[in-house]
């Protein structure tokens, strides 16, 4: 107790009737059961996971569970992108009906942001909603993807335009699950925690500059980082649950980056979610200097600091064939942030000084891709 | 114009930001366009049908639609209960993604509710919302499913059991439209629009059985029976949006009929759902009769009423083979009003009297069963 006390750290996210909190410490998933217990009143649980997780970490959170006389059955997928279809959610709402998960039972998201997305989405449905935990085990879950509500699925037309808006009841962020994610796992989600920086903290930039050798390390940098993110997200969706205006800004850098997604076919050999949202960051900087917006030298020391940790920065950083001008222009097409035929993206005027443009002409977008491909 | 303000009549929704309209009257197909365009920003149109109603009404709708600058496609599905799948729902998403539907443009369900639940939940969750409109065209459709914001698919576990809250933005209930309904889909609708008299409404029970062959040959009382039935249903939801609940009382004679839905094999030619209602409301009845929590006379009364308009009271009247009692069971027990094991049923105290009872014990419920089916 005295080691959770020291560590452990609580992110409230507060809305009203939907309020909950963010758990960011060690030894979360063993104590699962407990954290559960106290603030859900069914006794039954079902685990989502994939099979890189579940191998690592299933055994542990089921024993804690039962440990507190939470009666659980599992499921797990396969690991990665392809796993957010309607063919799997159809599989996960199957399993919960199966185990006859009722309204006040859990539905637990053991795993990455994919994980989450998916689980949280069949939670949302399943008789119209049931209680949700997400326990999130990547660095890009845990301060990005299980905060904020915002569940789904990608069709062939694109990245999660099928979903629901589904907060969790209680999200788990353990540290240590950390340990074990790759180096170029952590990596892509140190893309989204440096966001926070870029949108509208440029202190927590500066701070990263300094320590992220720290963060990466782990200890108590690391924690101090998700829970400032977490912090940060929570802030946003707050002000805006649905995604009207603020909540928009937390896309810094994810038209670019969803749309080098697509147009590499979610294959995550070439390219994984952060690292497209890093690579998209420093596009969206180059694009607003481009535009006389923010100055050419932030665009430079935003690239260097996500080179410096070994990110992406430019589309030549992808293996493989680079996708050509007309690709990614089919795929921003599709985003969800198109209102009306026009373009809707988050410029800036320099580090830590994000904002949205919703009046971007597409004849821009084309040329300043055109330049950065040569073509 | 004349011909409108005499017939037409509005049921109003207030259910704050998510308010909204329920036109019921003559002719509001073919002027659904100039209703949709002072109501919804966005110039698309996205109309779901099936290939009964289709037939009938989509070329009207469509041409409406045109005329007051709205750019309409449409997907044709089979029509039945089987279409409220996974599978079905998939390929409505994909048809809206692919006609580029926006958050501002309107999805049309355009048919009974069949066509409206599918729709309704396709248009929660393709990106995570586009506006709704529900153009009702059978009686069920119009006294029932299409107020009130529950939508969903039926899965191999029981009918609609994955699904979202989703209200329309807009209704519109044609009562022309009800001219090419079979008499025996008439009828099904009948039974839920006799449902409101029977919860909570002895006057309009009362008045249901002196006017009842007048609502069926048509005319205002229809149209009044139609909106007192809409504007039932409207207090209920609004005081109970998530069905917590009062909300409740509308499945009187549903915990039954969905049971002998699902033990009919979903059958239309054996069973459509108002005819499971109508048998399970008579159940209820007697239900609650044999419990001594109301008169045996009351139940004579509710089956003799429903019996003149021709729809089935036993559940002997089901043609082909009898469900078992297991079977029921095991349907009942997948239904969603189960709580913590407990089984929750809507009792009645008398004509315009049911009540919530969340404490029945399945006991009774078996020895009444048996009993009925003489097992
Ligand atoms: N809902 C949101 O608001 C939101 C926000 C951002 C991103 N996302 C979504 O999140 C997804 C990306 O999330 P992700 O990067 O976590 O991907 P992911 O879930 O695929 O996880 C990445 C890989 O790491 C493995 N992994 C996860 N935790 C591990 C651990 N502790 N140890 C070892 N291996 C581990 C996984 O098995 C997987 O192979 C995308 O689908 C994206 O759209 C959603
Ligand atoms: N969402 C809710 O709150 C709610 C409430 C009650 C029932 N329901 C659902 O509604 C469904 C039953 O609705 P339904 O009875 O309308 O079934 P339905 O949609 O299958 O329609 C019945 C039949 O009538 C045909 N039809 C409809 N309108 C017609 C018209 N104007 N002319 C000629 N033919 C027409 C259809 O093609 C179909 O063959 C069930 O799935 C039930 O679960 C939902
Ligand atoms: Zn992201
Ligand atoms: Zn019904």
């Amino acid at each position: 107790m005295t080691d959770k006390a020291k560590t452990e750290r609580v992110v409230h996210v507060p809305l009203g009737e939907r309020a909950y909190d963010i758990l960011i410490g060690p030894g979360l998933i063993g104590r699962a059961g407990g954290e559960i217990s106290t603030r859900i009143s069914g006794r039954k649980a079902a685990i989502v996971t994939d099979e890189n997780v579940g191998a690592l970490y299933l055994e542990e959170l089921m024993d804690g569970l039962e440990a507190d006389g939470i009666d659980a059955t599992s499921i797990t997928l396969p690991a990665g992108e392809k796993t957010k279809s309607f063919e799997h959610l159809t599989k996960v709402c199957d399993t919960l009906l199966s185990a006859r998960i009722e309204r006040n039972d859990a539905v637990i998201a053991l795993g990455g942001g994919v994980i989450g997305d998916l689980t949280g989405f069949a939670a949302g449905i399943v008789r119209r909603g049931v209680r949700f935990v997400q326990i999130p085990t990547s660095l890009l879950a845990q301060v990005d993807s299980s905060v904020g509500g915002k569940t789904g699925i990608n069709t062939r037309h694109g990245k999660n335009l099928v979903g629901v808006f589904n907060q969790p009841d209680l999200v788990l962020a353990d540290s240590d699950a950390l340990q074990t994610l790759s180096e170029r796992e952590f990596r892509a989600g140190y893309a989204e925690l440096a966001k926070y920086g870029l949108i509208d903290k440029p202190d927590f930039f500066a701070w990263l500059e300094t320590n992220w050798q720290a963060v990466f390390a782990g200890g108590p940098e690391r924690i101090e980082a998700i829970a400032v993110s977490c912090q940060a997200k929570a802030d946003v969706v707050v002000a805006d649950e649905r995604e009207s205006g603020r909540r928009a800004l937390l896309n810094l850098g994810h038209t670019f980056g969803h749309a080098l997604e697509a147009a590499t076919g979610y294959d995550s050999a070439r390219l994984v979610h952060g690292e497209g949202v890093a690579i998209g960051m420093v596009l969206a900087h180059e694009f607003s200097a481009r535009l006389n917006l923010a100055s050419p030298d932030d665009a430079a020391r935003a690239e260097a600091h996500l080179k410096s940790v070994g990110l992406p920065t430019r589309i030549g950083d992808i293996p493989g064939v680079a996708p050509t001008v007309e690709e990614l222009m089919e795929a921003i097409g599709q985003d969800k942030k198109v209102k009306g035929g026009q373009l809707t993206f988050i410029l800036t005027h320099g580090i830590g000084r994000a904002f949205v443009a919703d009046d971007v002409p597409s004849s821009e977008v084309i040329r300043f891709l055109e330049e950065k491909l040569g073509q």
